[in-house]
């Protein structure tokens, strides 16, 4: 049997109430995102013939075919009414966009209350108000009102992202996107009048595209029902949660911004330590570990971590951050740095860090790591692309290592001409996450530790 | 009087002992570098006759002008000869770049000791050794042996660096240069056998360029000395400090690094808040702090915080990083409520922060700036470039409204398509640092409060 959310993600039919060729409205944007979506479009808006091409329909009752979602993008005032139209109808999933309701006030509360009582009543489901819905690589479905001129949209993949947050939700996708990192589905749930931050993950957790979820929370609607299904999920797959609003002034931010309450902070971090799910401390942390979680292939399954690097100062920076993530950073072995040894000139450093200096080239980088990574759980390398002993070729064999060492490893790459960024992107692909600062690669390390510590966990 | 490291900043004749035509060497690199300086360069090697187009010297002996400054780039084991031939032309100042000595071992520390023996015998002054030396944009001088092909260089500014890592002084060069901060000078001192940190810091104290320190250090030479020349620094200059090396693990690291113990955490920490300065705590917190030092005419003069944003996810993120970094968040008067409240859609929030949401247009945040700010000691801006309803013009806008209240406001641009980067680098050109998450738009306004406690400290 489908999961009950299923027919929100692949629709056959899709109908938008309120499409319009005004280029402010949310409707035109989401219009125009429909467009890439493999089923049929039903544009509804009493005022037009057509719109951008699409036959468009006066009401929701002239259209011609039996619709699986509807997409409400009318001011708030107008979608009570409409939800009794799509009721008859025969709808039974609405994404509302509008925003207006519980976020902007009392008589907004009052209307979200209303509606949320007409769902329960008709059998319906609901995914928002004040929410951007559905983007699914896997069919183009798109009902988020941002232009993809102002916000392009990432290539297939396997995370996906859950977000209370819509503006977080399209930051996200694009930050992932710069750095060719694919999406699966992403859906952002706003005022969750009905569906909520839990039915989403339970989705995904069926869903065979979704390898990983990152998540954006200001608060969860049932504490108890989002740790079962968290746990559900991190038992199967990796979940990183931001929870936002954690202090007094960001709980109060949160009250005005999608009208629930952030609650205490200590219980929801308890929470995501029980389940099992990594937490992201912040925005930068949230885009690295879902960057880690995304493509890399081998679990952290322990805290002995080594670093390699040209540029000593950025190894200390990296040690500083080991110490505060709990790694340990185990002296080279002997007869490893004996074999190093005879490899390296004499001012190579061989201790951990191993620091192969300014004068260090490519293949020293692999050197290292074919000999001292099998005796470590994972390793840290920091490239300085301005040495002029180093070149793009770096990056294949720092994978080949970690490849060969079955082993995690993240990069740091600095010194940002054309060039390093093209050895970043390079790195991607194959497969080893980068960073740009060395704090932010062991981090994401850390992150890929607490990940496998869920797969140890399940009973 | 001039400092006493005035000779090192401004030479009137440089020898560069070890040029080469080789391209892996670093006398290549530092004698290209040098081509952009103002002042007459000797290369110095008995095996070239012309080097790049200049005329090349046997030996130092055979240059026919008297020599300020000798830049060395020979092997280790070379460095002690050639100090007594500098000696015996009566050259004073030396920058030896070379690597090899008590960063690789017992034999390179001995002959850096012996080094230090002569320098202090000899009267000479040193700058070194396994250092990159200095960088002055006032007179082109450039002994950094990094080519520029692989590491851009930095504009002229009012920023300069004093560095204990020469990696670190390049990447942070080049990371502000990407922003467009421009450099005074800069300074990596490396093994610190003469020159140090206070040192330094003195005499940048006096520069007139130099508007501004950021400072990356492992250890220092003196505790002593340091601190009386960071009060004397702050008393007059921001000044903002990466103390590296915190914890065991990073400790270790740089005892084979710049061959220093990196003393206790909480020594340095105290010393740091004990001298006015601000401590960033990793690479990119001292990249966030410098820019805001280097670029903002407004001190942060106390802790009430407004934040302005079209994406209240982002304002959620940001408050809580004001909790964290100490900021009250009032919210807004009420007579400030109701002029906004005609001028605004009812769907704007209208709390502290200020969501002008997805709808918002660039005057809105105008609107919203010119009436709060002046009740508030500074503010966030968070501007999700993807909104339809936001230009380029935002941009202006808020720097108007900076101006006209004559209050700190740091920025966040999010969604990083072209358009948004040149934004984000016009707001630079105008005086407002710019950053690529709302925590880092705060921590960096936690900065400039930081650095304005020290004008209050002063007697």
């Amino acid at each position: 049997m489908p999961h009950i959310l299923d027919e929100f993600f692949y629709p056959g039919t899709v109908a938008l109430i309120g499409a319009t060729d005004k280029a402010t409205k949310p409707g035109r944007a989401i219009l125009e995102n429909l467009s890439h979506f493999n089923g049929a479009v039903y544009p509804v808006n009493p005022n037009h013939g057509t719109l951008l091409g699409h036959r468009c329909y006066a009401s929701i009752a002239e259209v011609p075919e039996a619709i699986d979602l509807a997409v409400v993008a009318l001011p708030a005032p107008l979608v009570e009414r409409e939800v009794d139209a799509l009721k008859a109808k025969g709808v039974r999933r609405l994404i509302v966009i509008s925003s207006g309701f519980s976020e902007s006030g009392e008589e907004g509360a009052r209307m979200q209350k209303r509606i949320a009582g007409k769902i329960q009543e008709y059998g319906m489901r609901l995914i928002g108000p004040n929410a951007l819905g559905i983007f699914n690589t896997d069919n183009g479905l798109d009902t988020f009102f941002v232009s993809r001129e102002r916000v392009s949209r990432p290539v297939a993949g396997r995370l996906s992202i859950v977000s209370q947050s819509g503006a977080i939700t399209v930051i996200l996708m694009e930050a992932l996107s710069r750095d060719g990192i694919g999406i699966a589905k992403a859906v952002n749930y706003g005022n969750r009048l009905d569906v909520d931050d839990a039915d989403c993950l339970d989705y995904l957790a069926c869903d065979p595209r979704t390898g990983a979820v990152a998540m954006y929370m200001e608060s969860v609607a049932d504490g108890k029902k989002f740790l079962q299904a968290a746990k559900n999920f991190t038992a199967e797959k990796p979940l990183v949660v931001w929870k936002a609003g954690k202090f007094e002034t960001g709980a109060s931010a949160v009250a005005s911004h999608t009208a629930t309450l952030a609650g205490r902070y200590g219980l929801y971090r308890a929470a995501i330590r029980q389940s099992g799910a990594v937490e992201a401390f912040g925005f930068d942390h949230l885009v690295d570990a879902a960057k880690a979680v995304a493509i890399m292939d081998y679990p952290c399954l322990g805290n002995r971590l080594l670093i390699v690097t040209n540029g000593g100062g950025m190894a200390v920076a990296a040690a500083d951050q080991a110490s505060l993530e709990g790694f340990a950073m185990p002296r080279v072995p002997g007869d490893v740095r004996e074999r190093l040894k005879q490899a390296f000139p004499p001012y190579f450093v061989l201790n951990n860090p191993i620091d192969i200096t300014g004068s260090g080239k490519d293949e020293d980088f692999y050197a290292a790591l074919k000999e001292a990574l099998p005796h470590y759980d994972a390793a840290v390398v920091i490239v300085l692309m301005g040495a002029t002993t180093v070149t793009e070729s770096v990056t294949a064999l720092i994978a080949r290592a970690c490849r060969e060492a079955e082993k995690p490893v993240t990069c740091c790459m600095l010194q940002g001409l054309g060039y390093t960024r093209e050895a970043m992107s390079v790195l991607l692909k194959l497969g080893i996450p980068v960073y740009p600062s060395p704090e932010r690669a062991v981090r994401a390390l850390a992150t890929l530790r607490t990940a496998a510590c869920r797969e140890a966990k399940v009973e």
